[in-house]
Formats: structure tokens, sequence, C-alpha cells
């Protein structure tokens, strides 16, 4: 949009429209109904605020909810809120989240199971089954929720290290865990001393920190050791980066602070950027430089909105390398999400292609690449999909 | 202008041409003729460089004034800044200003009267008297210049906190005052500690203020005092942020670097981050998550001019709540800056609002209101303007 | 591009594809025919990653190297990069430079000469000559060069700030000497102490720095001191800022965080701002408030390519004063970026100005005179080229 007609027709465009993606990072959805104030709790990086005045449907995602999401259900585009909340009830949370699901055309979903699990969202099987068709279904193990379950079981602090890595390899032997992730970003932010802790070091953290409770894990020696404990098993890491609710400092989830501890991993694991708006330049100078480096814009995809997220896009993709943007939506709690991140994916990418094919700076068999690198292949390489059930025969 | 043609026409373009806007945060105008050092001193962040061959004219605000403010005076757009300059001392500053406050068609301004009062700019009285119309003024203020008239008239360290408190109280007592505001940018930048000081500590940094001179609020300890001060008074605070002269550290005066303090003072009073350029992501980030967190770009708009303020506000807006982005145009000194905001506000947000109803991302009806809350509903609403004269029954 | 069809044509587009360049800093190019892994590894920040199927072709430069280079090599525009490479050693790299240093339409390159010495690249004397024509050529001496090459001839540390600014003085008195450079963001970042260092702080960070090796100057104190060495001798100082290589921690290499030092030093050198992506709008404010402050988007541009050096120029000229931004190809190694540079200045400032002439923004007699002052005339002022044989009486 921002800079000419979202790229609505033309080869790219088909090509991206058709294309099943891979979802490399997102949530399960709920699956009771959702009252007014449930919905806009889901909407928003915020709060809802009560006699505020203020309504997350007020906003660019409550824009892009009313003119892409009422379509799928049978509402007109730009319905308003209280007509869409009524249609959604309507229809049930069930059907709804089929709907979406199905209209996001997303071939495979990697699902951190680590965020709010038991809160009445789905399972990543149950995910899966409500998306229907032939996708599939990965896992990422959040390494933060492996630790706060080792510590709420209860262990010795001079044991926590090994308990630790025990209970991470006893996570990911998981059928279909293909990834793990760190919200370090919410927890220290990633001005950390990059070095590997030592075993005394984390003896000594971990003495402080369980004798704490709740066990949030925040303390920046044992963050920093979860860090390491990645490289050491290596899967790839997916690392929140940027953009998130009201409990990040912003500029302290800079993805070029983590810059020194990239250097010292260099040539271990994958590491996966997340988000990263409004730091998507910086991320790309990561993945620019850095082998193992991947980014995503997920997450603000659907906050910007379909209208926004070529700009979003084309700041993610100014230098970086094809082989290292890939796709996810960052869905989490409503199935609107799953669809709206591979609108705004799908139309912001074609428009920002077309554009360049248009005036003759891209060919476009180069456009269709990128399209199919972005949306599917990147992830799968990454991930090592090929080689598991679904995604090996994907159609082009 | 920057993302195709500037909505020259349409709907939208209609409304916010003709919406009587509430300048939420401005300043007094310039009474007195200017030469062409005094107006280009008025015309730069930076200064005027003599023998340096760089004129503040040969900028994009430069650019902006003879483009949109020429024809205001007579002249054919774009005429040179000497043509300018000779139409300007004909015509008086008494016209010139009227002229300019006449065709910003703002309906109120809050004024900040804490920036060089005395230097022969106009009152707020005078400011809407040059106006004309039905125009009313609100008065914005400033904190640091309450602090250092405290000191300029002598107080013991230990009487400072409450001497101080009792200052502000009577300071807002004045008819018409809306809000406080703070440059704790310009003096410590936003790295401080968060937490309100304690009575000890404000009489011990009094201290060792009050025995230097001259008594410019720079005390870390103070500053963060001042803060708590406004969060007690219960009044809106605005807050420099960003963009601004010399005499700031940019990075320092990113507002992300607000997140602690923002947080420990959630829920009392609303916070408003002024100009923010170019950290206008990060400070919708702040709207986006904290109720009474408020942004504008004010400054900026003049100073990218009507060319590039689409760009500006396309980012400003990209994920935050329209109850969240007000209008300011920050204009100081010379007159053409009320006009030149405002056109800059009229015409970028309608380029960016008409061609999202193009691309049917954006209904008509959303993009109305999208204009009337961020033109004048919201600051109407933060400052409770509505139950103010003049403002109760502006036209829609 | 990015904003609509990049101005393929029009006045301003004719006087920018006609304008003599200034190249105020670039690199020598390689004199040998180089591999595919040779020439991957001067077209990527990263590094040529065996393996890892990700090829710095498959990129934003690479697509622009294929789409802008290729033609001027004989082949069809997007020509495969096999073939690209095949037809380059078929050429010979004398040829393939030739082609290049001719096509860039460069008048005066100011050449850093201190990068990779002796690595087979250009003196100033070759690159200019294989440009051919009437080119003419300056020189910029890096400063760390020097300081690390009187550290391994050996000296005192007593001596070492006396021997140091001898050895820069002998430096720059060589012909065509006009500026130096300092990589300090690199080697420090730039949040150093402002101040300029004591003779003994000096001594003892020399003591430090002398004893260990190799000399790879990195110590806070005496990177400050070459800083102020700079100041001392009167050049301009050219200083990289944020994107570069791995190497580099990019948030640290924030130019906004110079501010302390550029207040300190104002009104002395002039201090140029290279690179800057992608903190261009941080450069553009600092170079908005200090007199001798300027800045170029060099490297940048061709990493991001022509598709979009509009949208990055449209940054750093936000709020700039027309006499403060600069061209810089930045070019090292390979030709095609003296051409690539060239194409996105002249195509990116031609769609950004001729858009704002279409639009009444500007008129079209300022766009011109802001074409060649940003691609020529700033340069020469800066340094006194004019006075300089070769750039005396360029065509307008």
């Amino acid at each position: 949009m921002d800079g000419g007609p979202a790229g609505a027709a033309g080869p790219v465009h088909e090509v991206l429209a058709a294309l099943p993606l891979v979802d490399h990072h997102c949530h399960g959805v709920v699956t009771a109904g959702l009252d007014r104030t449930g919905f806009e709790s889901l909407i928003t990086e915020g709060a809802v605020w009560p006699g505020s005045g203020i309504s997350p449907f007020d906003s660019p995602v409550g824009v892009a909810v009313r003119r892409h999401c009422a379509p799928v259900l049978d509402l007109p585009r730009h319905a308003p809120a209280d007509a869409y909340l009524a249609r959604r009830a309507e229809l049930g949370a069930a059907e709804v989240n089929r709907r979406f699901l199905t209209a996001a055309g997303t071939a495979a979903y990697c699902v951190d199971t680590g965020y709010a699990p038991g809160h009445g969202t789905t399972t990543p099987a149950e995910l899966v089954e409500a998306a229907g068709g032939d996708a599939v279904v990965y896992e990422v193990v959040r390494l933060e929720a492996v630790a706060e379950a080792v510590a709420a079981r209860g262990v010795e602090p001079g044991e926590y290290g090994a308990v630790l890595r025990a209970a991470v390899r006893e996570a990911v032997r998981r059928p279909g865990v293909v990834a793990v992730k760190s919200v370090a970003a919410y927890r220290t932010g990633f001005d950390l001393d990059p070095a590997r802790p030592s075993a005394e070091e984390v003896a000594r953290a971990a003495a402080g920190w369980l004798a704490r409770a709740p066990h949030r894990l925040d303390d920046p020696v044992l963050v920093r050791h979860l860090l390491w404990t990645a490289v050491d098993l290596g899967l790839p890491l997916q690392l929140h980066t940027g953009f998130g609710d009201s409990d990040i400092r912003l500029h302290r989830a800079d993805p070029a602070r983590l810059t020194d501890w990239l250097r010292l991993t260099a040539g271990t694991i994958p590491v996966l950027l997340l988000h990263c708006w409004p730091y998507q330049r910086q991320a790309a100078y990561l993945a620019t430089v850095f082998e193992r480096v991947y980014l995503d814009v997920g997450l603000a995809l659907h906050y910007v909105g379909p209208a926004r997220a070529r700009a979003v896009l084309a700041e993610a993709l100014e230098i970086t390398p094809f082989r290292k943007l890939l796709y996810s939506s960052d869905a989490y709690g409503v199935a609107e999400f799953h669809h709206l991140g591979a609108v705004a994916f799908r139309q912001g990418l074609a428009g920002l292609l077309r554009e360049r094919v248009d005036a003759d700076e891209l060919s476009p068999a180069d456009a269709v690449r990128i399209a199919r690198w972005t949306g599917r292949d990147n992830a799968r390489r990454v991930y090592g999909l090929a080689g598991l059930p679904g995604l090996a025969d994907l159609p082009g």
C-alpha cells in the first residue's frame, strides 16, 4: 500500500496467494467463545482499559480485522465491531477457528507451546486439526518454561545446571520438536555478558533465584546460561526481539545488542530473530553478516496490518540475503491472527516484489523465487522440515 | 507525497482541510519584525552560521516555507528567500502573524509559556488575539521554569520540595492551564532512576544544585522529582522526546528509555510524548501498551515539511490506537510554523488515509473518524477541553 | 522505486544522469581476476559461507549487480550469476574495471588508502587511470593505519603522542591528501569520553597498547586521542558510522553517541559521517544542528540497491540542510560498486526530487540545485577541491 497499490494482481501476487506457507513461529488459539473484553484483550499488546474509551478495534489491527476477517465470517468488509463479535459468537469458536485457519493457507505450523499453556488454547495437535486439510505441525520448546518447571519441581542450586540440561533434552525429545525459544528479551534484555557462565556462576545464581518465588527466570546469569544451553543442544534457537507487551523495555530488545553473543556462538546453531520491529534493519544487518542468523517480522505483520506490512517488509529486506527472511504470524489466542499474518505477508511481499518487477529492478523469476523462499523454503531448510512427514512433498 | 500523490482531493482531504485543529503543544510568535538573520535563526534547530554559506532556507523546512507560506503573503509559490523576507517586512509582523495564524485553521492552542518568556514573543492571549476569530487558548506550565524561578527567589535545600510543590500548584491555578511540561530530555535524558526520590534525596540534591549558579535544573534527582511532582499534581504531562536543538543527546531522548517510569506511574496521569522523531515507532509502542501514554510528531511536521509528513505520520500510526495520536505544531517564534505544521498534518494524514481508502483497506467513515480524532478530539478528551469555554460546541 | 516509479525521465533525472559526481569516500578495486568465491566475498559485508547454500548473489546487492552491471558487460539485464562471472572472466579485470569506472561518471575520487593496502587493489593513481577521461583523484589518510604503523616501527610509550602527531602530519603532506578518516566505530564504538586525553593518559594507554601485539588500535584513550589529533590537524575528518561488517556493534556506531564530542569540537574541523545506515536520521539530526557536520549514505546505496536507495535517501534528507548531504560510493574491491553506487544515487535522488517537483512541493530549479550540491558541489566545498587541479572548471 504505502508506496503504491498493493500488488492485487499479476504473477507474483498469484504465486504468493497460492503458496502454502510455513509459519515458523506461532501459538495456539482459544477454543472457547470470547466476549467483547475477551476478544479485545487478545487483539492488543496493551490491555483492555475499561472506561478509557479506547478500544483495540480503534487501531490498525482492529481496522485490519474488520477489513480482512469479517468477510471470512460472511460479513461485509469493514463491518462494525459489534456486528463482528455477534457473528463470531453465532458461529461458535470451533467454526471461527476452522475458517481462519483454513483461510490462512498455512501448510506447516511451528507452535511455541510455552506461553500460557493450559489457558484454554489449542495444543499443537488441536491447532492443526482445526486447520484441517494436510497441514502439519511442529513444536517449539520455550526454554524459560522448562527452567521454571525445574525450579517448581525443586532442585538444589548445585544441581540446577545438570537438571536443566536433562530437562531440556527431555523436552525436545518429544516428537515434532524442531526448535527452542527464549524470551530473554523480556527477562533481562540483550545487554548481557555474552560469555558462557561457569558452573560455579550458575550454581551461585541458581541459589539466589531458587530462594525467591515465584520462579520467573529473570536472573541475568541464568538467562545467559539458557542461551548457552541452546547452543549445546544444537537445535535452532528462536529469540523474541523488539515489539511485545508492556513488560518489555523496547530499546533493550534491540537485537544489535546481541552482537557479541552472536559473534561468540557463530558457526553453532541457527538463531532466528523474531518480530524485530522496529529494529528490523538492525536484525537485517545481523542476518547479513552472521551465517546462521535469520529474521522475521511476525507479530508486526498483523499489528501494522496489510496496509503497512509492505513498508515493514521493505525495511526487513533492505540489505538481507533472501535466504534469511522467514514468515511467521506469531498469532496467539485468536485465529484471526493466523489469517491476518498470512494476508499481510502475502500482500505486503507481493506488492513490494511486483513494484520492483514493474520497474525492471527484479526479474519475474527472481521475484517468484524470493516469494517461495521467504514464505516457505527458508523455514524448511533451517528446521530441516523437508525430511519430516508432511513437508517433503509440498507443491511448488 | 512519498508513496504516491498527497491526497489533494476527496472527502478525507476535505474533512481534514476544514477541520478546526487543536494544537496541543505550541509556543508564541515574535511580535517584532525580523531581519534575515533573525528569521533564519527561527527556522532551524541548528543556528545561523555566518560565513558558512549554509542557509536554513536551503533545507526541507526552507523549501516548505517558500512553497506553502509565500502564497499566504501574496507571493508565488517557491518565491526566493529574499523576496519572501522583503514581503514579510513590507507587511509587518502583526499582519504576517495574523495571516498565518488565520490560515492555520487552529481552533484551540495549548501554549507552552516556559520557553524564552519575555523574549518578544506573544503571550497566550496575544497569540489567540492575533489568530482572530473564535480560537481559544490554554496554557501549559513548564516545570523546569517553575523550579528555576524557585531557585532564583532563594530557598533552603530542606524546603525545596515543599516550596516547589506549592509553586507548581500556584502556577497551574492560573485560568486556562491544562497541562504541565518537562524538558527532562534536554537536562538529563531518560536514563534516570524511575523511582520516586525520597525527601532526603531531594534535599541533598537541592543543596548541591542551589549552591551552583545559574540555576539550570539538570540534577538527575531533581529532574526525576519534577516528574513525580507532575504525577502528584494530576494534570497531563507533556514530555519533550527526540528531535530538538544541539543541546540534546538524541539517543538519550528515545522515549523507550522512559519505560520503567511509565510502568511505575501507570494508571496515574496522561503522559504526552512530544515530537518523538526519529523515535516515533518507539513512542507508538509506548502509546500502544500504556493506557495513558499519547504521542505526536509536532516539530518534525514542519521540519520535514508537507512533502515528507505523510511518511513520518505513517510510522507514528503504524501500530498506534487512533485515540493516541494528537496534533501539535510545536511552532515557536515564526507564525509560519503554525501554518506549516497544520498544512503538513492535514495533507500528510489525508494522503495516508486516502491511499488506504482507495485500496479498500480502510472505510471512508473510519478515515474521517481518524482524522477528527487525531486532529481535534483526542486532545479535547485528554485535556478535558470539551468542558472549557470555546471548545464545547466545536463544529464537526 | 518504493513510492512510485523511479524518476526515469525528466529534467532532474537528466541533470543527475549527466552530473560528474564527486565520490568523497571510496576505495581501490582489485586488479586481478576473481573466481566465484573471490567475487562473492567482495559483494557482501558478511562472508562467503561455503556449503551454506547462501550466496551473496541472492540478496539485494546481488540482484542489483545482475540488473545494473550485467549490461555494462554486454549481458542482458538480470543475467544469471554464472553467466555474469564467466563474462567477467572473459573480459579480464582491467577491461571490467575500465568499463565500470567509466560508467560511474565520477569526476573525482577521494580514496581511503588505509584499508587492506597492498592486497591487490589499485592505488589512487591506478584507480583514476582505470577510470580514464578527466577524472581526478584525492587521498584520504586512515588514522588508525598511521597509528598502527607507528607502533609497528617501535616507539616509547612516552613518545607515542609526539611521534603519532608527526607521522600524521607527514602522511597528510603527500600530494592530493584532502582528509583523514577514523574507524573508531569499529574499534571502540562511539561511547567514548569526549574529552581530549592528557599527555599522561596517552602515554599510559600507549604503554598498555604497545605491550600487546598485533597492534590493532582499540584502546579507548588512544582512539579518542586520534580523533583529537584530527582536530589539531585541521583537515576534514571522515568517520565510519553505522553499517559495516560483522566486526562492528551496530548500535554502538550510532552517530548520535558522538554528540558530546561534536559539541566539544564544534567550530573546528568538518566531520563527515559516512554510511550512517540505519541511523541516517540520527546523522541528519547532527548535520542539522552542528555547523561542520555532514553525512552520506555510501555503502548503503549499493547494498540496498537502486530499488531502495530512494527510501534511504528520503530519510537522510528528511530534515537535512541541502549543503550537508554528500555522495559517496564507499566502493571497495569490485569496480561494480563504483558504478552501482552512482546509479543508486542518481536514480534514487532523481526519483525523490521528481516526485516532489511533480507534486509542486519543490521548484524544478531547486531540485536541480539540490542534485548538483549533493552529487558534487558540497564535497567540492568541504574539501576545498575547487582550488585543486581538475575540479576548478567542472561543467555544471
